[in-house]
């Protein structure tokens, strides 16, 4: 299998190697063959070639079966008003390759549990998935801007809603057949498109799963007061955005937490939710965790290698337990560099 | 004092009843003579008028001191396609008296921490003022909806946001002298502007304030990690709706929580940020916290009452600490009616 590795920026290059040699372990197990390649993407790009997402990067992706990100972005490019930006890479690699649903899991782990600010007793047997739509919404809309004001244009297509709330209904047929659908449909024209075709899809093609409708400001509430109440949220890029953040402080910390960006076509993407925390870039300390659980997710649903997937979930959920916390998670206490947390996770593959 | 009550739909009307009752007792108690003409707004208005915002509502609001409001809307109304909602006539009422700041603090209450999902080491001292944007941005946008899609617009003009980041430095002033501002600047082309004005604005006119800046996804995390680490926070609307409802957890319930909208008119527009929860509607079960301090923020604001205003809330604060809870805050225990929570709040006025 040909996976290309996008490392990026800050802690990118640092969480991306601690994945590709859990995924180099899994292959010397199962006797896989991975290739690997590394591109460039991000503010890495932008020094290098003046772009964030160079061609030979996006050629590279498009023949790949998989792709393992990092992160981008940092203060060296962090001018706002600049032309070109890190975050422009991501967002066009992620339209380039069609990756409409971004899977976000968050099950809280119990050792890590006391890293979270939500009191414990309402995590217990909290598993949630996060389909959040990727390519659409007012990331991608046209923008305008003058002297006095700035506009940004918020679209969506039946098209685009249907294939997204398809997939979150066929992921909880997998899991506990519940879906929410996240809106804003008391003030949002998009979001009343968005409510009426999730109702259609639901009632016409999946009779057998339930389908609620929450708005995004009750639902920031309820994720925190109800979290075992959800199952599968399935909702638009922004508030998909703005909600996961906020369910990653369920799992203790964005450290933790993997993604999978999938699409109708054959490449899927795989990254942590977390930033490229350029404040604790190239110290050695980043959790990579979610990176490594991400290369989980690769394996899952771009290689269907599902046992190979679990024997690293299984290492992680292990290390974990036994107290191997990265510095995000041991609060105060035995703190564990990148290299000390990957080599606890290597131990329990090989 | 003029005041119009406009107790709109669900619960609305048994809490703004409750307020009515506490700023009955403030004008005995110190020989103030408020006029209070009740009026009709969202659902309630749909069903008497056929509109959900009456020219004789907004005429009455127009001309008086101040505007006392419950919540809106409701099953009976909520076909989000409808061409009438009740939320158009909060919306329509909020923009036509120019209210563009949207003043909502969270100060949690030590008896209420128990109600709040967080953990309560991460309370003590928290102290928070989110000033809202509340006329600008996609709620107000141009709307489009054809078969096969829709769009919402946001914008914003350089004044919108000059106005609204300016009562929140000046807010600040009085506080602890830290501006939080939120967008998303690194994907918006609203937000990139938002930062630049903001930026521009602290430096000027308010270099004794210190304003930082916190893209939108991860302040969704910050205020659940770190609350104690803001003061005034300062965004667009829709960030707003949506961190106002999660930071309303850290208080424990939605339903203590008042906010005032204030314009460079002189009416202001005072409700709690809670719902018109049609659930429990016509339970007498309802929380009437939010409402009641929503009273006080009138006095204070709108009609220069520190004193009075100050009145209020230490009821309120009596009220909580001798355990008067309503079921909202009350876990499994000895939960009060509206009417003993209010009966309560004036026994500590009288
Ligand atoms: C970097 C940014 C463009 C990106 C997003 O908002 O999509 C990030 O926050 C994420 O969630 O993956
Ligand atoms: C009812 C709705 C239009 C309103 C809003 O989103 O502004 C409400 O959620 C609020 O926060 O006051």
């Amino acid at each position: 299998a040909d996976i290309v590795v996008l490392p990026g920026d800050g802690i990118g290059p640092e969480v991306t190697a601690a994945a590709v040699d859990v995924l180099q372990a899994v292959a010397r197990r199962y006797s896989h063959r991975f290739t690997l390649h590394e591109h460039l993407i991000g503010g890495a790009a932008i020094d290098a070639t003046g772009t964030p997402l160079p061609d030979a990067t996006l050629a590279a992706a498009r023949d790949a079966d998989a792709v393992l990100l990092g992160a981008v972005g940092g203060p060296k490019w962090s001018d706002p008003n600049a032309a070109v930006r890190p975050e422009q890479g991501l967002l066009a690699i992620r339209k380039a390759l069609g990756l409409y649903a971004n899977l976000r899991p968050t099950r809280p782990h119990s050792a890590a549990i006391g890293a979270s600010p939500i009191k414990p007793h309402l995590l217990a047997g909290v598993d949630l998935l996060v389909v959040r739509e990727l390519t659409g919404g007012i990331y991608f809309g046209e923008r305008t801007r003058t002297e006095t004001s700035a506009s940004d244009l918020c679209s969506y297509t039946v098209a685009e809603i249907e294939r997204v709330v398809r997939r979150a209904c066929l992921l909880a047929r997998g899991r506990r057949g519940h879906v929410t659908s996240v809106d804003k449909a008391n003030v949002l024209e998009t979001s009343r498109l968005w409510r009426d075709v999730a109702t259609r899809i639901a009632r016409d093609e999946f009779p057998d799963i339930t389908l609620e409708h929450q708005l995004v400001d009750s639902m920031a509430m309820h994720l925190l007061s109800k979290p075992r109440a959800f199952d599968v949220i399935v909702t638009e890029n922004m508030f998909g955005d703005i909600l996961t953040d906020e369910a990653s402080m369920l799992a203790g910390s964005l450290g933790l937490l993997p993604s999978a960006s999938l699409g109708d076509g054959s490449v899927g993407m795989y990254e942590p939710i977390h930033g490229s925390a350029p404040d604790i870039a190239g110290q050695g300390i980043a959790n990579p965790y979610g990176t490594i659980l991400s290369a989980a997710l690769l394996l899952r649903y771009s290689l269907g290698l599902s046992m190979e997937a679990g024997c690293i979930e299984q290492a992680v959920d292990s290390a974990l337990e036994d107290g191997v916390f990265s510095a995000d998670l041991a609060a105060g206490g035995d703190a564990r560099s990148t290299r000390e947390v990957t080599a606890a996770v290597l131990e329990r593959i090989e």
